[in-house]
């Protein structure tokens, strides 16, 4: 946002940064050393714009052979550790596949628009089985990236870059052609 | 497919595997090493499965801030190229945000389809400006994996783990629970 001094209209210009905080919020730790190495330079990249900062919960333990009750047991315990680590006053974003898809300019949009009344931003990616509903209920919004299913370690590169990618729409950096 | 011999019909069973020739034309080379590791992991993993090519064509020159005809001849220009690298009598997938999206399940699926008939599969990855609508047309199938841009770099490392999977859920092993 900018302000122009009445007393001096042309000569006086700045800039007000709001400080904006995000939060990930992921389950389990990246063992791939490449994914770990693309999620670190995209975390650097996006704190020139805010202040981010990363959660790692562990996962909970199953079975070689899981049920479904192993299962939901499972995304309970996650979910419990989850509700925890989100701070007061977020905007809390789930990523799910049922959730809506947007284009990089809309999500944008999406982002520019909930700064307007929040300065937390918490996103979610569950564990390789997902997330419970009791997460997906208190989630403010529902975000998919794509239809298919990828790794959680390389769907978290691919959250971090979309995050920075609307960062640098709304600035306007010639990132995003 | 799995063949008895009718003259030992319980002792001797083997397996026929039908050689895959996927080849995956890309602009452009992988300028961070982290991405750079991680699409050669998974083409190492995928080999597993089938012959594996990647075609790595320049991308067209472009002035810093093209105009849209700099930028439809440097599409020309790749077209040209993309469509010449392409081998004969191959099953062509074009890498399109207009695409048609598909579960990780139903990609698996068409993979094994399209197998029945060829076996040489052809992915296409445009440049930052896209495909020009020549290759478009020329592709059989136009495949979407997300509303949003990613940098080809990186989009490159998800078309090669979707792939990887799609050959994992044809073969019924664990990686895609």
């Amino acid at each position: 946002m900018q302000f122009r001094s009445p007393l001096f209209p042309y000569c006086l210009t700045f800039e007000v940064t709001k400080l904006i905080n995000l939060k990930f919020i992921v389950l389990g730790n990246i063992k791939e050393s490449f994914l770990r190495d693309a999620a670190a330079e995209y975390i650097k990249r996006l704190s020139a714009f805010a202040k981010v900062e990363l959660c790692e919960l562990k996962e909970a333990r199953l079975p070689d052979n899981p049920s479904q009750s192993h299962i939901d047991a499972a995304l309970e315990d996650e979910a419990a550790r989850i509700l925890a680590a989100i701070p007061p006053r977020s905007h809390v974003v789930a990523l799910a596949v049922e959730g809506k898809q947007m284009s990089s300019e809309d999500f944008a949009a999406h982002i520019e628009n909930v700064t307007q009344t929040a300065s937390n931003i918490c996103f979610i990616i569950g564990s390789s089985h997902g997330l419970s509903d009791k997460v997906k209920r208190a989630a403010d919004y529902k975000l998919s990236l794509s239809k298919m299913t990828f790794p959680h370690q390389l769907f978290r590169v691919m959250l971090l870059e979309s995050v920075y990618r609307a960062f640098n729409i709304i600035k306007g950096t010639k990132y995003h052609k």
